[in-house]
């Protein structure tokens, strides 16, 4: 150990924090606009739109301009590679994503991706070159804002989503994700099984109030919690809203309500211990008129917690309270689960070599379990794989224009990536 | 009374059923849609859409056919007259509304309209010409459906609401009334001042399940209950659903759903008695995504009672319950009443005469206030008014394409207005 932290000592590179810094701004720019209640700069860059094709053409310039052979898979997911020494080794891989939610700020997912490139440039400035090559990735749809399931790209790599089923996905006009591929230019020929690097490492921003919270530098994360999405139908029976007693009515907007304070019960209660987190996104009431009572209500619902188990005592709860509603409501409730994933584990190795390299950097570190789902968690069904997390301020606040770190935070993380990567891509072995 | 009643069995003239209900079939096939939750064939004829103007010449023409004067006012108002014996005398109304709900049935307003034009038919059947004139009245936008303020025509033509103000309401797509009139055609140039008729009777279905559940034939309708719509827009802080502990949110959606858990419990409750009313037709999130915590509420409160000092109360609590949750939930939260009426008494005479017909012609009847608004409230301000209520089949569900009545209902109800209007056209005085 103090051999190999003497060697770091001697030859440490780090990265351009200004230059870093200057590429997140740039990638926000596309797909920027005016948010009308905070008045800030937003970005809004759904998968597959114009605007994300936009973003997309901008990333593979970079890459390109770096010399990295790029590649687009049938999924729309985008490879960079730079050759190593040993050209045949198994690949250190860098990635995470660059569309957005409707309502973003300028860093989720774009931190790992342009701070994988800016690792790269900082290597090619110092004319170093690594025994393993060396990929930066960005998947496809990992928010699942616009085709309700989320991690798409990467979950297609690693092999969890078929091909055939990624592409029919349709957004709520119904546009469908292979037509979509092919309307921006990103319905590649690559074939989408990826093949196992030796290791995968991505930057985030913590999307969280934690290390912020606790004047912490750099997040460990240990693994991503268990989610649960469900889209619920609820019909019920329309009526004027003057004249039907409430003992005859079959409302499903109050079916609707009950389930979201119930949710915050479930919560507030602290019977799944203080990690649950539970959130309905989409409430919908058909036909929406002020004097009747609505015949449907859509709404949406996300659970997660750090332990499956525990979600999986929640979600049963949580269905003894649909039918508990239903009835009592005489409503009836359907409901489909949309995106399901039980917590991940990331690679012990991988977990202690982020803290050791943001130790010997002088950065603060502390264990995290990631809150939000990430391209990582499926990519580390198929390799060691684990994440570097910044601080972000405003509580953390994220899938918002105020989402917001600062360039010291984001130097941070992506300097403890390029340590990380260094040391995976000297590793021996195949 | 015997020697009325004794000229009465003389005379009596009696409507044409059949005739009738072909004639709400007819007006029912404009805007039909078919409903995608019950299969049935409903009715979309929104005030002052391309739909209500094709229902509005259908009706004119029938009109214009039984040879009555037709005028169109500035707020789109449509007066049908027939003249009398002493043609200076002033006029006995009859009237209603054809614009319609979104999710509607043939019944809601096409009754007292088409019901007028029957008593019209049948009195021109019969050559019997009334000492005073007869008009038949249909009014702009009684549902408040699309320009967010019900009883708008009839409003306007008793002067409660000026005519700028009512030209000036825009829909959810910022079309303004008046603009939307002169689309349709409906612009009409006489003035909208209403000089003050003999009496007005309404006839309409109950559109609540009071007459059938008791199986009496005929409401006498004593007035109708007061009301309050708000609309609210609550505002909170979007962020991300997977990563945000509950303690830092401030989500709008939880808060819109309390407000309507507590509406539930305020009527659940009693407190009130047992005829509050309150319902939320609207509740819609933004952005509107599974994954975050939205940062604004839409929302409508519709409540509702038969006494307005009850309905004050009830009010002032509600307004208690948005500051609660607004402190609570650590949102700000705006609400605008969009509507506001008092309860409204109509003329004991003309109650005592729908009694009175009722009996004579053996159909059993009983008081009953309206839970819903209609146009009758606002022209009661002007001259002694009243209306004649029939029962609803499926505990007189309205506003939905299950609204039904059946043949003999609707008679039942145009008989015994044409009685009433018989009477009143015959009374002395100016």
């Amino acid at each position: 150990m103090s051999g190999y932290d003497h060697r770091m000592a001697v030859t440490r590179l780090s990265i351009d924090a200004d230059r870093l810094y200057a590429s997140l701004d740039a990638l926000g720019r596309i797909g920027a606009y005016q948010d009308e209640l905070s008045g800030l700069t937003g970005v809004r860059r759904l998968a597959l739109t114009t605007e994300d094709g936009a973003g997309r053409r901008h990333v593979v310039e970079a890459m390109s301009a770096l010399g990295l052979a790029v590649t687009v898979d049938r999924i729309g997911n985008v490879y960079a590679r730079r050759r190593g020494r040993e050209d045949g080794a198994r690949p250190v891989m860098m990635g995470s994503h660059i569309d957005s939610v409707a309502t973003a700020g300028r860093f989720d997912g774009c931190l790992g991706v342009l701070g994988g490139l800016e690792v790269v440039r900082t290597l090619e400035e110092a004319r170093r070159v690594t025994r393993r090559p060396i990929i930066v990735a960005f998947f496809t749809e990992e928010e699942g804002a616009r085709f309700s399931t989320d991690m798409l790209g990467s979950a297609v790599a690693a092999g969890r989503i078929p091909l055939e089923r990624a592409w029919a996905l349709a957004d709520r006009s119904g546009r469908k994700v292979k037509d979509e591929l092919e309307a921006i230019g990103f319905l590649g020929s690559a074939p989408v099984e990826l093949a196992p690097p030796h290791a995968y490492v991505e930057c985030h921003i913590e999307q969280g109030p934690m290390l912020r919270a606790a004047n912490v530098d750099i997040g460990v994360v240990t693994g991503v919690q268990a989610i649960c999405w469900h889209e619920l139908v609820i019909t019920g029976k329309s009526a004027h809203a003057g004249t039907t007693p409430m003992s005859l009515r079959a409302d499903p907007g109050v079916a609707a309500a009950r389930i979201q304070v119930g949710l915050r019960e479930m919560v507030a209660s602290r019977r799944f211990g203080g990690d649950l987190r539970a959130t309905m996104g989409v409430t919908q009431l058909m036909p929406g008129l002020v004097n009747v009572v609505p015949n449907r209500a859509l709404a949406t619902v996300d659970v997660r917690h750090p332990e499956d188990a525990v979600l999986k005592h929640a979600l049963a709860e949580l269905e003894a309270l649909y039918e508990q509603v239903a009835r009592e409501e005489r409503v009836t409730l359907q409901h489909k689960v949309t995106a399901r994933t039980p917590d991940i584990a990331f690679a012990p190795q991988v977990q202690a070599m982020v803290a050791r390299h943001a130790a010997s950097r002088g950065l603060s570190h502390q264990r995290i379990v990631s809150g939000a789902g990430h391209d990582c968690q499926e990519i580390a069904a198929i390799c060691p794989a684990g994440m570097v997390f910044v601080p972000g301020e405003h509580d953390g606040i994220s899938h918002n224009p105020r989402e917001f770190s600062s360039r010291e935070q984001c130097a941070n993380g992506v300097n403890v990536l390029l340590d990380v990567v260094l040391e995976l891509a000297e590793d021996e072995g195949p």
